[in-house]
């Protein structure tokens, strides 16, 4: 590596402020390209149809451990996290490319069983796959899904629309995946000190499959759909909730309350958070990979969700110079905390 | 790695076999999925423009070596190796993704290095860059790139069209890229025997650059539209131009004959093949990297190209039962190899 006398490191700028940095340059040439970096995913005008492509790579080693992932696991979710980032367009994802880095010490069975996860998401959320690149590794494997998906110019929810007074809603339940990973984490730890001993994941299905095979929320945006709700700003929660707030809140130039005790949260995630010595709050706040969709909706649409089992309303969008607040079990505000997850 | 009873190595099915393999079980949902796996790009239907897409996965180690790779050139390279396909489709790329996973070992300035090429190349092509993926890598440097292009639907050539009697034709010259990577790795072995040896790269800019900076032939799309042209097939020379006329063989249901006293080399390659030992023909037939333009056309459109300096005709297309040969300098028929780059 060549250094320059004045270097900085990437510890220090994070991964946020290298995208900031690097994007910071890019020159627009084509009255085609609708929306470029900074969403869920870049919007393409052809016409009618606008076409949203989103990419994510995934790294041996920082996004997953082969010793308790198994491949046709990763395969699904490999495209199931990137299949997310469309639908969190309001978006349907109808194509996708796969490109994979492989050690020649894998057999080909075991790169059959990765393609066998994929190929089992693409059917599931009725995705093509079309195309992409096959090499050698000489480090771990790696993985690079890149989703096309396609909606109605009208259709599609950006970032940056929440208004002061918007509800904030979020799917499903949080923190689960993370509770998973550190459950798996736990008894990979007990094996290797002592192999005789059988990893104890009685009871966790729950928690270990929303790590290991997470779903993408296609149901969600067919629903909206159906409910007629637009939603006035949508996310999906890779990287946590706390960091997805931000990020709603800084494209749209808003605040936020989010209520603590209004996140949803699985018993079963609850309780492992507890016997982790986790606070289980913390989990949903920063945990991520929950894929659940996050998004703003004018008041005026409540009725139509608030006994809906599948979306949650945990706080609401206030004026910026309010700040980004959650209000505690015990009544408390406290500024809220972007603790995404830590690239670098 | 989990290994079943009976495994196959990937040494023992090819990247080629495997690729076949795996997308073997491809089922498609979506009409507007109008072609898939097997050509440079996919192609998907959004009503008059066709949307196409490609995408690479650039590994250290593998596709590239940071000891003599400056950053600002791989970064040009990653974008441009991967346009190259959606010309090979006869088609213009519009827009790139990039992912970069990186080590926390890399400074800022690197990756605004790498950057830089990149965007570089995206404004001498004209594409936009408008989204990506930025991770931690605990190994070497991962670049993917997925370029998408559009095209209108009769323009778009494919691999499969070539038809007995069509002329074979390439662009520019070949084995450069290849004779610029040899010559690259026989400084770094002399410099790591002795750091005080100077590298020896006088005169050899030519093939230094065609390996560190290589160009893409958007040049030569506009000019076949400019002539009136369009190829009965295409694709572009990255593996090396026998294993791409077996391609377009294979696709075409076709034989070929190629004359080897035909194809472009230039003198600086020539002679640098000379001095390393090398049969210069091999450097163009197994070298690839050359992103030079492999294209078939009916005899009709011979006297519109005979005399431009851009394109060379080296063969022509015959059935498929008189097989693939080379004409060897001396009038030799030799049954022609598939040598492309091995992948495992």
């Amino acid at each position: 590596m060549l250094e320059n006398q004045s270097t900085t490191t990437l510890e220090n700028i994070g991964e946020f402020g290298l995208i900031d940095l690097l994007t910071s340059s890019i020159k627009i040439h084509h009255s085609s390209t609708q929306k470029g970096v900074g969403d869920d995913a870049a919007v393409i005008d052809h016409g009618n149809l606008k076409t949203l492509i989103s990419t994510d790579l995934l790294l041996e080693g920082i996004h997953f451990d082969l010793s308790y992932f198994p491949l046709k696991h990763l395969g699904y979710k490999a495209i199931t996290s990137n299949l997310s980032d469309i639908y969190a367009m309001n978006a349907m994802p109808k194509q996708v490319t796969v490109s994979i880095g492989i050690s020649s010490k894998f057999t080909l069975e075991a790169v059959e069983e990765l393609y066998a996860g994929m190929l089992f998401a693409c059917n599931r959320y009725e995705v093509d796959l079309v195309g992409g690149d096959t090499s050698s590794s000489k480090q771990g494997l790696v993985i690079s899904v890149t989703a096309i998906g396609e909606a109605e110019a009208d259709d599609i929810v950006y970032r940056n629309g929440a208004k002061p007074g918007d509800l904030l809603c979020v799917t499903g339940d949080l923190g689960a995946a993370y509770t998973g990973f550190q459950l798996l984490e736990r008894e990979k730890r007990v094996y290797l000190a002592n192999p005789e001993i059988q990893p104890d994941l009685e009871g966790k299905d729950y928690i270990i499959e929303r790590q290991l095979k997470p779903e993408a929320r296609k149901d969600i945006v067919l629903m909206l759909k159906h409910l007629n709700i637009k939603p006035t700003s949508m996310i999906d929660i890779s990287d946590g909730l706390s960091s997805e707030i931000f990020h709603l809140c800084a494209n749209a130039k808003t605040g936020m309350y989010l209520y603590e005790d209004k996140i949803p949260i699985d018993p079963t995630s609850y309780n492992m958070a507890r016997e982790l010595d986790i606070d289980p709050t913390l989990t949903a706040l920063s945990g991520g990979e929950d894929y659940e969709l996050l998004f703003t909706i004018a008041q005026s649409e409540y009725e139509k969700i608030k006994d809906n089992a599948d979306i949650t309303v945990i706080g609401y969008v206030c004026e910026e110079k309010e700040g980004i607040h959650m209000i505690s079990k015990s009544g408390n505000k406290h500024p809220l905390k972007a603790q995404g997850w830590k690239a670098f």
